[in-house]
């Protein structure tokens, strides 16, 4: 657990995770660059891409201000990252645009715990970045573009998107063996955790907080994948 | 040549070159991430890839303004300048850090001309970019850090400066001989240009503009490469 800071511990394990997570973004998108289609869209991949740079900045700063190392936060969380861009790298350009848009939906359902539970400053924090959604809505579009051009991608892109979800549950679920305390807040009830913390169980708790913080972690899949014009 | 615009054609090349040059630069940079030593330095580089992209932007905007198509003012720079990338990828951090300061000031040294030929909102544009120079200075640091501990490097960082300046002038040649109007302008000649564009002259004159060009060229990089401790 990091020390010196007076914020709850899986808070600060929250803003590392995002923080490492928009790090990891900003050089995931600027990879998938090969994949665009033309100069122009290369421009604003790069936009994008640099907007995942400054939510990073943004996080970086919050958390030395509250005292914790931002690379000591950041670390649980670079394998397991790493590891789901490595499992799913996008093979085309649509690829790429569904995997911005599943991965940005569980960033946002991430960012929006993070402002339920942290101080006000942060709070501001997130809700900036959390403003910011003409990214995602022109992500969508491109998507539901292309399949109104060609029907016959939705199954596809639809197999894509259960594979992201999939390969993000597996990686979520090595984290949240490794730390209860933040499973438990990302399954809202702060409860399993204190509970966690004085037991020192790491047994039936953690399956029951692994389990809720899937169905948390899923809740808000159907409607991301449904606004792109995919199945579940 | 590009239509509808009353700026100097030379100086809508020099903006295009600059624009896809930070769009590369950009790429190149969150390429280079592998390289970075540490997590800590993995987040500073995201930082200096998301300046080229906002130095990008800001070009891109310009020829806009200027009644440019600015894809169109960008598309004679991609090959030669992936061209440059492609031959000289970094095989370490420090290779990739003396590859930013030796581009950097190349990059420097073009945006100083246009400064020179035009006009005023794009001369404020151009002055805005050269500022930010910490960047710079932090390079250098970085590589005469390195050097102090380890001097053995001097001579192998030497060679490598010496190959990307070589590398350059070789890409430069093929865009002179395309654009000799743009080879006129860096070598600080706009009467070779004129002649040319009336008589059509595309030999001699080339060849006199070309080298004129790769002595401005590389007469910043002697002091260059003295900033990072490094031998002609």
């Amino acid at each position: 657990m990091t020390q010196g800071s007076s914020a709850q511990p899986g808070v600060i394990d929250l803003l590392g995770l995002l923080a490492y997570a928009e790090l990891g973004s900003f050089f995931r998108l600027a990879d998938d660059a090969g994949l665009a289609p033309s100069l122009r869209t290369k421009g604003q991949l790069a936009g994008l891409a640099a907007t995942e740079q400054q939510h990073y900045q943004a996080l970086h700063r919050r958390l030395a201000e509250l005292g914790v190392d931002p690379e000591e936060a950041m670390a649980p969380f670079v394998r397991p990252l790493d590891g789901w861009h490595e499992r799913t790298e996008p093979q085309s350009w649509l690829e790429s645009l569904v995997k911005t848009y599943v991965g940005d939906g569980i960033a946002g359902d991430f960012y929006r715990r993070v402002a339920e539970l942290a101080d006000a400053d942060t709070r501001a924090l997130v809700e900036d970045v959390l403003a910011e959604t003409e990214r995602a809505e022109f992500v969508a579009e491109q998507v539901r573009a292309a399949l109104v051009e060609d029907p016959r991608l939705a199954g596809r892109l639809s197999l894509w998107a259960r594979r992201l979800v999939g390969e993000a549950l597996s990686q979520a679920q090595a984290v949240a063996v490794d730390r209860p305390q933040l499973a438990a807040l990302l399954a809202r009830d702060p409860k399993v955790a204190e509970r966690e913390e004085r037991t020192g169980d790491s047994g039936l708790g953690d399956l029951a907080a692994v389990s809720r913080m899937f169905a948390s972690l899923t809740e808000g899949h159907a409607a991301r994948l449904s606004a792109m014009g995919l199945a579940e």
